[in-house]
C-alpha cells in the first residue's frame, strides 16, 4: 500500500516521501518496508530512530522518516493491521465428521468443523465458525458472525449475540455453585437458568461463565474477557465492560456498564460495581462501588488512598521502631 | 402440583388458599403460578410484596400470599425445584461415532455420546453419562451414575466413585509439578501415582487435579469444588469439604472433613487443615491449622483479629500522621 | 533389581545387605519390596524407622536398613523411579478416526490418536505423540518426541521445539487481549504473531499463551510451567523457569532465565524480572526487579522485609493502642 492511500484511508496527512508499506512491526523491529506507531509519546525517542518506512503519530516529529498524522496513532495502527490481515476465510458447510442433530438448525453460510457437537434444538446462524471439539448443548442460539475456537462448551439452552468470539477451552453454561446441608451431605440444587450473552463479546481461552439458579447470568454487548476469567452464576455484566485475565466474580454480583477489572480481581457475591469503575489488579470488592471509582487493595479502597497505604505498609518496621523510640523517650520523661 | 401436596411431600403447613403452582421463581420475578421462598429474614419486606402465588417460610409470614411453612425454606426449594426440573434422560448405548476400546468396559446402561474416546482396560459403571469430547485413559474406573460434561479428561489408572459430577474441561490425574536439577536442566521425577475421587463428588469447570508422586491424590466423598480449582499432587481433601472457585492446594497438602476453602484461596504445600475450618476468600495459608479455625489473609490469622487489622492498615497513613506529631511535640518537650 | 546394581548404575555405595527391589515409595509407605529416600535430614527420624527394603541416602545413617549413599538422593529416587516406570509406548501411525489435513506433513514414527485435528502445513515431527481431542491449527511445527496430552489447542502458526510435554487443556496461541475505543466500541487489535516454545517444555494442564500482536510471544528452552497458569501476548520467559500454578503474567513481561515464580503470582505488564530472581507465593511485581533478587508481597519488596513487614502487620492492631497511650502520656504531661 502507498503511504498516500493509508493517509486517505485514515483521514490523516502524509509528511514526508510518499512510498510503499507491506506490513506493520513494531517500533524496534520495523524494517524500511513498514509502518510503525508512536502512540505514546514516552516512547518518542524510539520513534525518532527507528528503521521503519514510515512512522504513525499524533502530532508531527522532526524526523526525516516519512509520518502519517492522525487523531489516534493506535487506532489508525489498528485499522492497517485490519487491512493487511485480513481473517482467515472459512468454507462453508458442515463437515461430515462433524455430529449434528437433524433437529439442530444450521445456516447454509455457517463454517461447522470436524469433530464439532451439535445438539437438538439449536440455532446456529449465517457466517458462524465452530472450529474441532466445540460442543453445542440443546436449545442453544448463536447469532450471525459468531466464531468458536476449538474446545468451546455451551451448555443446553445458553444462548451467544452475533459477532462473539470465544476462545479455545471457554465453558459456558456449567452448573452454577449451589449446594444446601441437607443433614447429612451437601445437597445440589439445581441450576435451571441459562447464560446470555450479548452481541460482540470476546471471551479468552478457558473462562468459565456458570448458568443462573433460576433466571440468566448476563453479560452484556461488547463485554471483552481476558483468559482464565471465572463467572458464577446470576452474575450480571454491563455494557463494554473489560475484564482482564484471572478474575473471578462471585454469583449474583452485578458489574456495570464501561468498568475495568484488571487482572487477578475478585468481586465477592451479590456485590454491585457501579458503571465506569475502575479496579486495580488484584483488588478484591467487598461492598458496593458508586459509579466512577477507581479502587485498588483488599478490601478496597480508593487507589490513591491505597498508594499512600502501601508506603506505609512497606515503612511499618520502621514505624515500630519509632514508636519503640517515643516509648523509651516518654518513659525517660516519667522518670525525671 | 397443588400446593396441598407440596406441603404435604416437605412435612410443612400451608397456609391460605390451596392453588396450583408450575414453577419457581426468585422473590423478585415470581410471578402467580410460581412458589418462591424467603430464607434469609432480611428480605422479608420483600416476601410481603412479591407477586409470586406461593412462598416458602420458615415462619408464618402477615400476608395474604399462600404460604408453606417448612423447617427449613432453602431446602424445600432446592426439592420443589428438583420435583419440577427433573434431570435430563440420557439413552443408554455407545454411539458409534464414540471411540472405545475394545478391552474397555462400559455397562449397558452408561451413555457413552459421540466424540468420546476410552481407553484400554477402563470400566464405565451403569447410569454412567460421557458427554462429547470426553477422555478416558487405560484402567480408569467410574462408579454408577456418574457423570462427565464435555471435554472431562481421565488420565491412565485414575478411578471416580458414583454420583460424581464433573463439569466440562475439568482434567484429572495431569502429572504434579515435581523436577530436580540436574546440574544441567530440570529433570522430570516421574508422577506414577493416580488420583481417587469418592462418591458424590462434584467438580467445576476447568478444574484441575494431579495424580501423586507415587501413591495417590485423594478427594473424599461429597466434596464440592467450584470452577478453576488446582489442587497439586499427593493433596488430601477430606469428606463434605468445600472448595470455591479459583482455589489452589500446592503438593501433599492435607484439608481436613467438613472444611470451607472460599475463593481465591491459597494452601501452601504440606500444610494441614484441620476438621472444620473455615479459609475466607483470598486468604493464603502458610501454617496448619487446628481444627474448627475460621482464619482470613495472607498470612493467614484468626478472622476477628484479621478485621481489626484490615482497620488499622486502611487508617495507616493517619497514624503515620499521628506518629509525627507524637515526634513533634515530644521534641518539643525535649527543647523546653 | 539388585542393589547393587542399583548403587552401580547411580555411582553410589551400597551400604548393607544387596538384595532385590521391586519398586519406589514413601518413607511411610514404603514395605520391604520397595526402595526409598531421604532428601531432607528433617526427616531422618522417619528413614530410621521405616518398613522399606532400603534407603537411598547422602551420608550413611545408623541402620540395619540397606542404604544406597549418593550424591543427590532426589536425583536419584528420580532416576529409579524413572528405570521402574519407563514410559507408556505409543504405536506409530494416524488413526482412521483422526481428521488431518492432506497437506499436512506427519512423521511416520508420530502417534495420532483418533479424534485429532491436524490443519494444513503443520508438521509433526518423528515420535511426537497427539492424543485424543488435540487441535492443531494451520502452519504449526511440533519438534521430535513433543507429546500433547487429551484436547490441547495450538492455534494457526504456532512452533513448539523438540521434547515438549503440554498437559490436557493447555490452549497456545489464543488472541492477546488488545483492544481499542473507537468511540462506540472495544475494537479488537488482530494479533497477527504466534507462540514459539523452546524444547523440553512442559505446560501444565489448563495453562494459556496468547499470540503475540505482532511478533511472538517466547517460552525458552526448559521451562516448566504448572497448571493454569495464563502468559500474555508478547511475553517472553527465559531457559530453565519455573512458573508455578495460577500465576499471570501480563503482556509484554520478560522474565529471566532461571527464574522462579511461586503459586498464585502475577506480574504486571512490560515487567523486566532480571536472571535468577525468585518470587514468592502471592507475590505481585510491579517494577523491574534486577537479577537474583529474591522478592514477596504485593507490590514486591525483598523477601527479608517483607517477613519484618508482615509481622509488624499482624501486629497492627496493637500498634494503634500503643500509639493511643502515647498520646495519652503526653496529654497528660502537657497538661501539667
Amino acid at each position: 500500500m502507498l503511504l498516500s492511500d493509508i493517509a486517505h484511508m485514515l483521514e490523516g496527512k502524509l509528511v514526508g516521501n510518499n512510498q510503499e508499506i507491506f506490513d506493520v512491526s513494531t517500533i524496534e523491529e520495523a524494517g524500511p518496508s513498514d509502518i510503525t506507531f508512536l502512540a505514546n509519546p514516552k516512547y518518542k525517542d524510539k520513534a525518532l530512530i527507528t528503521r521503519a518506512g514510515a512512522i504513525l503519530v499524533g502530532q508531527e516529529l522532526e524526523t526525516d522518516t516519512p509520518q502519517v498524522v492522525v487523531d489516534d496513532p493506535y487506532l489508525a495502527f489498528s485499522q492497517i493491521l485490519e487491512m493487511l490481515h485480513p481473517p482467515k476465510q472459512h468454507a462453508p458447510g458442515v463437515s461430515s465428521s462433524a455430529c449434528v442433530h437433524p433437529d439442530a438448525e444450521i445456516d447454509p453460510s455457517a463454517c461447522i468443523y470436524p469433530l464439532v457437537y451439535v445438539g437438538a434444538g439449536s440455532k446456529i446462524s449465517g457466517k458462524c465458525v465452530l472450529y474441532p471439539g466445540c460442543f453445542i448443548g440443546e436449545g442453544v442460539t448463536l447469532g450471525e458472525e459468531t466464531f468458536l475456537y476449538p474446545n468451546v462448551v455451551i451448555y443446553d439452552g445458553c444462548s451467544l449475540g452475533k459477532g462473539c468470539i470465544l476462545h479455545a477451552g471457554v465453558v459456558i453454561g456449567s452448573d452454577g455453585f449451589g449446594f444446601v446441608w441437607d443433614g447429612h451431605k451437601h445437597k445440589k440444587i439445581p441450576q435451571t437458568g441459562v447464560v446470555i450473552l450479548g452481541d460482540f463479546v470476546e471471551i479468552g481461552s478457558n473462562c468459565t461463565i456458570d448458568r443462573a439458579v433460576l433466571t440468566s447470568t448476563l453479560i452484556g454487548s461488547d463485554v471483552k474477557m481476558d483468559n482464565q476469567v471465572q463467572i458464577g452464576h446470576n452474575v450480571r455484566v454491563g455494557d463494554h465492560t473489560i475484564i482482564v485475565a484471572m478474575t473471578g466474580i462471585a454469583g449474583s454480583a452485578q458489574i456495570g456498564n464501561n468498568v475495568i477489572l484488571a487482572g487477578q480481581v475478585g468481586v465477592a457475591g451479590h456485590i454491585k460495581v457501579g458503571d465506569g469503575c475502575t479496579v486495580a489488579a488484584r483488588a478484591g470488592i467487598t461492598s458496593d462501588l458508586a459509579p466512577g471509582r477507581i479502587v485498588s487493595g483488599y478490601p478496597e479502597m480508593d487507589h490513591k488512598h491505597w498508594l499512600r497505604v502501601q508506603k506505609a505498609y512497606k515503612d511499618l518496621p520502621d514505624l515500630l521502631k519509632r514508636i519503640r523510640e517515643l516509648e523509651r523517650r516518654l518513659d525517660a520523661i516519667d522518670k525525671d
